[in-house]
C-alpha cells in the first residue's frame, strides 16, 4: 500500500502547520480539563462517552510547568455533570475544570475527592458483596494523592492502578 | 462529589481560552493526519500504539468544508510506517497525510489503497482457513469507497463497518 497521490509542498504552505505558532478557534462555550495525568486523557473520554455534539480538543504528552507531562481535554458546548467530575477526579486527583461561556472562563475549580466515593469504583474481590447486582459499592478515600480507596463492605484497599470504574 | 476549591475567574483571564482564537505551537517535526472521517480519529490512534514520544494534539468532530465532520491527529516526532499508514486508509480512506520537517510540509499525499491487502485484516468467518495462526490474510479491494474488500480464501465480503483490523 503506498501513497500514490504524492504531492510534495514547496515552502510549507497549504494546509499543514507552516509556522512556529498556529491559531486555533478558542472556546466560545464548553469546559476545558486541564492537568491531567499524562496519558489518561483517552481514559477521561471513555468516562464522558463518544457521543460530542460540538468539537473536542485533546493535547497528549504536553510539557507542562508543574509536572513532567501533562494532557488537556477541551469540549465545546458541554458542561459536565458532577459525577462525570467525579469519576475523572478518581482518575486524575489534580485536574483542573474551566467552564466556559463567550470565551470566558466563568468558573474554575479542582473537584476535591470527598471522604466516600458511592457507586463509581468496582471492587475486584469477587466474593465482595458489593458486586451483587443489587448493591451500590462503597468505598472510603484513605488518601488523596496517591489516591488510595478501601471497600467499606470486605475492606480491600486498592492504589490508583487498581481502581477500576464502573 | 463536589467542587470545593472552586475559584470563579474575573473577567476570562487565566489559564482557559478568553480571545476569539489562541495560539498554540505548531509542528516542528511529525506528521498530521488530515480529512479523517469524523470519530475515527480514536481508532486510529489505537492502530498507532499510544506509546508517543512528543505531544499529540488531536481533533474530534471539527467542522470540515469537504466532509461534514472531520478528526486531525498531530503527531511530533513521529513519522509513519507504510504498514501504520495502509491500516488507517482502511479506517479512513480520504485521510491526508502531511510530513513535517522544522515547520514545513515537505510531504503530503493520499493514501491509495492497493487491490490486494496483506496481512491486515482478519476474515469473521470463523471456519475460514485464514484464521489459522500460519495464514497470512489476503483480502481484495472490490471498491474503495465506499470501501468493500473480500476474503481471497473464502470470498466473504465485508463492508467497511465490519473490518476489524489485526
Amino acid at each position: 500500500m503506498t501513497d500514490v497521490t504524492e504531492r510534495p509542498m514547496g515552502g510549507g504552505r497549504g494546509e499543514g502547520p507552516a509556522e512556529a505558532s498556529i491559531k486555533v478557534s478558542a472556546l466560545r462555550e464548553g469546559t476545558v480539563i486541564d492537568h491531567l495525568v499524562g496519558g489518561s486523557a483517552l481514559k477521561v473520554l471513555s468516562v464522558l462517552g463518544l457521543n460530542f455534539e460540538g468539537a473536542v480538543t485533546i493535547g497528549l504528552n504536553l510539557d507542562s510547568r508543574k509536572a513532567g507531562r501533562k494532557d488537556i481535554i477541551k469540549i465545546e458546548r458541554r458542561e459536565l455533570t458532577p459525577a462525570e467530575v467525579a469519576r475523572i477526579a478518581l482518575i486524575s486527583p489534580r485536574a483542573t475544570f474551566s467552564i466556559i461561556r463567550d470565551f470566558k472562563v466563568v468558573r474554575k475549580f479542582t473537584p476535591e475527592l470527598p471522604a466516600v466515593v458511592d457507586g463509581l469504583v468496582r471492587c475486584p474481590n469477587p466474593s465482595c458483596i458489593s458486586n451483587a447486582s443489587w448493591v451500590v459499592t462503597k468505598f472510603l478515600v484513605v488518601r488523596p494523592d496517591p489516591l488510595r480507596v478501601r471497600c467499606h463492605y470486605c475492606e480491600r484497599s486498592l492504589k490508583k492502578d487498581e481502581i477500576e470504574l464502573l
